[in-house]
């Protein structure tokens, strides 16, 4: 962190420039240091990492509102924000950045599928300390007001302490109710899936279409895991890795092809 | 493996139901079982493990040659294929998911944006053992034959010894040359990255409008990687994680929380 110039903070998201989570993130940015925004123009849920390939992406400035960030839209994944944004868009290096906030859980499984995710997975990829946050409750209009505190206190943290290279967060924040929440749990990812379901969308003129429908289902009862954190009441940050080898798994491969 | 019933195959790629390597995969696992094709209707190379959320998908039988698979065009992602294959389409967990053979590495950290790889990681999920299978090589009418040899060597070991739960196998292959293939190891994912350059498309109608072009860089020298292993001739075969909890930060990132 520079200590003469304020902290460049580059903003991302999934559900699109114009969602409140964003707008709330912006907002608390803004405290902390410059804040340069792109953002898909359009919600881009469950993109994951995709990235556009032999067609084009396009951006263009906008100004929402009257706040001092800078803001760019994007016609284009979250994943492809993150490259736009550190290969064109900024002069220098962000020394953070943000994704979210995320209207709905990114726990457990979700992370494989979020844009929101992807896209802090993204930026670490270039060594810049980065979090994902995510809320857990779907609604346009959900209250955001105790996961700013817990963003802005997150934030603070990781831009006085940094990362470890190619290491980002994923932190998910109880859906605000009645009860206060207990505190911050650094966690692992839990084991669970989906079910999925699919329903027809009814429409006569095709045989087969439908709608995935699906039913989370946790198969971990471990006590340091993300669902057991939210579920008690916690913010959960879990560490995230972009080395997708299982180690666990190398000496049972390397054994079923030791004759080839 | 079912002894008295052939086994069941699910095939899945992310090039689309017409490219010649999808094609040549499902010639070898006719020979190893029945097999289920279940893949997109138009390529979806670096579309990861998006879904389709909040519109629909929908599926239909096709007949594109005279072998006996039976065969589905997806008009969606390739998770969407997978999701489609386990929960609507098939009656009964296939034996192996194959994905590919992509036209194109997916070694090192293009796992992350394959959509070829997020297809068998999808099967993974749940616990179905699969296997990701790419060529080094990029054209349209790639030389595939060597490849299909070790696609059926490689798709028999997992057939006979399965795999650990939630564990696929990132399988890439060395481009055909007059070179022999050297043999199959088992490795690592190397760190590497793209270091992105954005070509402008030069439409005139709007100003800042780009193609993604990257140039792949090798920050590892190890010789326990994929990438080492692909340069050296040899198949790279990596065990692929789902759980992305990065372990070794859990310590650094708990202590930067602890009076939280």
């Amino acid at each position: 962190m520079n200590l003469i110039k304020r902290p460049l903070i580059l903003v991302v998201n999934d559900d699109g420039i114009n969602a409140k989570g964003i707008r709330v993130m912006i907002e608390v940015m803004n405290r902390l240091g410059d804040v340069i925004v792109v953002a898909p123009n359009s919600p881009q849920s469950g993109m994951s990492s995709a990235i556009s390939i032999n067609r084009p992406v396009s951006y263009n400035r906008v100004n929402l509102d009257k706040t001092p960030q800078i803001e760019y839209a994007c016609e284009g994944t979250p994943v492809d924000c993150v490259k736009l944004a550190i290969n064109n868009i900024l002069d220098r290096k962000p020394d953070l950045c943000v994704s979210g906030i995320n209207h709905g859980s990114n726990s457990s499984i979700n992370v494989l599928y979020s844009g929101t995710m992807a896209a802090a997975i993204e930026a670490s990829l270039d060594d810049i300390p980065s979090i994902g946050f995510s809320l857990l409750d779907e609604c346009e209009n959900a209250d955001f007001s105790e996961a700013m505190l817990f963003v802005e206190r997150i934030s603070k943290k990781i831009l006085s302490n940094g990362l470890n290279k190619g290491i980002c967060l994923n932190v998910n924040i109880p859906k605000k109710s009645s009860v206060k929440i207990e505190g911050i749990k650094v966690c692992r990812q839990a084991k669970a899936n989906w079910k999925e379901e699919f329903k027809s969308t009814g429409n006569l003129n095709v045989s087969d279409e439908f709608y995935l429908k699906g039913k989370f289902i946790n198969y971990d009862s471990g006590k340091d895991t993300d669902l057991w954190a939210l579920e008690n009441n916690f913010v959960s940050v879990v560490p995230i890795n972009i080395d997708l080898t299982s180690y666990k798994s190398i000496d049972f491969v390397s054994k079923i092809f030791s004759n080839e």
